[in-house]
């Protein structure tokens, strides 16, 4: 048994609290307590949270970082932007996808993620046949996490197209298994792989209306449900997947997965960024999660989506770090209400608390981790240290805490990070990798 | 003489070079050169800039940071915001407003900031009436500026009016000197302290034309221009603006300032957030800069502004942190880029070297430090290291840093900074105030 305490924590149903105490058994909280004094505790510095939920990842696109920007003298695009990140994804093997994945998930723990989705569609070799095993670049994917110390939610995902009604293309090949019974045939041997595993959850994706035909669709919901697997989708992250899916099948994406049994509250709608008020109240009656990734939808101009319409209309929202252009929870948090700000030109659209929400407890459930995301007897024990007294953080009422730490705070202000009852992050080091900044360096410079 | 080593560098007038030796004489650079290797010299790590410019600062707002946010049950606005900011104005004297500005300034310096544009206009005593010494504020200003270890030009601001046609109210009571000829008097007295100060320069800024009779305008345009000082102005931030404006003169705000003689190459406007086609092509004509202080316009739900449409009218651009919700001017840099994505679904407006220059040398410019803020023989020696090797920072070519520091590093990233040819900061510690958290901690309590 381990007891940690802390001088501050953020308690269900979301509420700062003061002196407490959490003790852990099995990796499990055992007990919540409140003014007991922390003697034989393990301190936990600043403001505690409930470990962070990445919801959306596509960990190779790390090695993009900072390569995209350099030249603005041209007009790029989402589509452009793509381009690049085929390159990358042209280059990658298991031993490469492993070092940057681990690098990448690594940096995300050090950041306060404890659970990431990692939305995997690079299954096949560079020539599109599969690996001997079919499931190697997802395997290599389960070994980084855990070798990074998070727990995963593999969101193996159905890529059958390079558009609608268009085959695959260059490294487009790697994404396919040919057919959606393929895919799950596939995946089905990936689930099985973790069925006993307490740390992987093997969920589903529709990589999007553009990558798999409406009659496919079908088959991945039916996979989900007979598993009751998360099912996540890229959906109207840019207008022209509206246009395409509308001149093919003449609804919007939103609609068409409705109608083939994709959308519920096992799903999340990935950025939902351009929405008809139906697609709105479809997604919050069927109580089908949104995913925002704000940093990632500034950094390619996708524009801002619905997050506020969304939730009042039943969604749960959820956060993602996406192409991790930056890897910061607390960043995408923010940006949720102060993009809303930027196009509604009003303030007060999201609490720090509903934030802090969308980040914890929302995301886990998004994942498959029902339990997850609240410090509270019964939960797995992810505990995430904030500071307060960086010049971020610092400064104002600990009744004010909340809203510096969602508002100013970074992820350079985590210090120390909790996972399944032991302590992965210790004042801002990674306890089972160390320089995590040399591993990315490697990582990427492998794949360029 | 002190020599510095940098492995990158960024040059004017806008090129990455390695293996670059900076000498300094009497806090100048006296010369740079590259390929000489670094023997003998002090390493700066990373990349190393120019020192950072921020444009727009008003010191005291440090302590609202997180207040604002955390009840959002309320619509709030920028009026509504403004109310809290009044009531900290009102509860500062000369010693809280050292305290509070010296470790705001001393973050600013943590995060790279060489030079601070202080927008001053909390001048007299709560009731009203002067201190003893009329400019004792202004006074603490330049003395929290020396001791955080950066360059300042305090703008002291004209503010006469609670409104158009309304007499200052409340709090504002301590922003009017009465009239403009009491502003410039008293503004003059403040010059001539500091006339062979080699750190500090002052300047003028008319709060906006909210707060400043358009009579009134010539006056402090006249002083600037018989000191050829800068001026400085708060331009269309919101809408609300705009509308009296029009409905009291018949113009915008940026034709009025510029009917009145305030517009022009010293002259930058603030914000500048809602404009018509005619006020950028006035404000390009006239040269006048543009000082976006993107995420004080997020917080304050402002809107987007049009950063690229005013640079290619011919306005310089700058960046401020403004109300100092974060202060770290690589986030201001890229957002200035990522807002206009989202405001246009394009990507590509602005290079990565163009927001340094924008953080960096127009910057200096516009607060009348006109040869600074470039690594040449002859600048002010103002050198700003970013480590390569953070998790935010690492992978990638060389050739690809300084989008990685633009795009993913933040103030944390920022190790070592060197004023003047003096070192400030080593590794991440202000050497000559130590804790800065803990300023912030006791400035920020003192005046809750």
């Amino acid at each position: 048994m381990t007891t940690y305490h802390a001088d501050l924590a953020w308690l269900p149903p979301g509420r700062l609290a003061a002196d407490v105490t959490i003790t852990v058994e099995d990796g499990r909280i055992a007990q919540v307590s409140e003014g007991a004094g922390g003697a034989g505790a393990e301190h936990l510095p600043g403001l505690v949270l409930p470990g962070l939920a990445n919801a959306h990842s596509h960990a190779f696109h790390r090695a993009l970082r900072g390569r995209t920007q350099h030249d603005a003298g041209g007009r790029g695009s989402f589509w452009t932007w793509r381009e690049q990140m085929y390159g990358v994804a042209g280059r990658l093997d298991p031993d490469g996808y492993l070092a940057l994945a681990r690098a990448t998930f690594a940096e995300m723990v050090l950041a306060g993620i404890t659970c990431v989705g990692e939305f995997h569609y690079l299954h096949h070799a560079p020539d599109g046949h599969p690996y001997d095993d079919p499931n190697a670049m997802g395997h290599v994917l389960v070994q980084a996490a855990r070798e990074a110390g998070l727990r995963l939610t593999l969101l193996d995902t159905c890529y059958l197209a390079g558009g609608i009604d268009r085959p695959p293309d260059g490294v487009q090949h790697r994404f396919s298994d040919g057919d959606a019974e393929a895919w799950a045939a596939r995946t089905e041997a990936l689930h099985t792989s973790y069925a006993d595993a307490g740390d992987v959850v093997v969920g589903a994706a529709v990589h999007s209306v553009r990558a798999v035909p409406a009659d496919q669709l079908g088959t991945v919901a039916a996979w989900a449900a007979h598993h009751e697997a998360p099912v996540h989708a890229h959906v109207s992250e840019q207008p022209r997947e509206n246009d395409d899916c509308r001149q093919a099948y003449g609804v919007t994406p939103t609609r068409l997965l409705h109608d083939h049994g994709v959308l519920g509250p096992r799903t999340t709608a990935v950025h939902a960024t351009h929405l008809t008020d139906d697609d709105i109240e479809l997604l919050g009656r069927t109580g089908t999660a949104v995913c925002m990734c704000p940093t990632t939808e500034r950094d390619l101009a996708d524009g801002v989506g619905p997050a506020g319409r969304v939730r009042e209309a039943g969604s749960p929202v959820t956060l993602g770090s996406d192409s991790h252009a930056v890897v910061d929870l607390l960043e995408e948090a923010r940006a949720v209400e102060l993009d809303e700000r930027l196009a509604s030109r009003r303030r007060g659209h999201w609490s720090a608390a509903a934030l802090v929400d969308a980040a914890t407890r929302a995301g886990h459930v998004s994942l498959g981790w029902p339990d997850a995301g609240l410090l509270d007897a019964g939960a797995p024990a992810d505990l995430v240290a904030v500071r307060l007294d960086s010049v971020r953080t610092a400064g104002g009422a600990d009744a004010d805490a909340l809203g510096r730490v969602v508002f100013a705070a970074t992820a350079a202000d985590v210090t120390d990070v909790v996972v399944s009852g032991q302590r992965v992050v210790a004042a801002g080091d990674h306890l089972l990798l160390g320089d995590v900044g040399a591993l990315l360096s490697r990582a990427v410079a492998a794949v360029l």
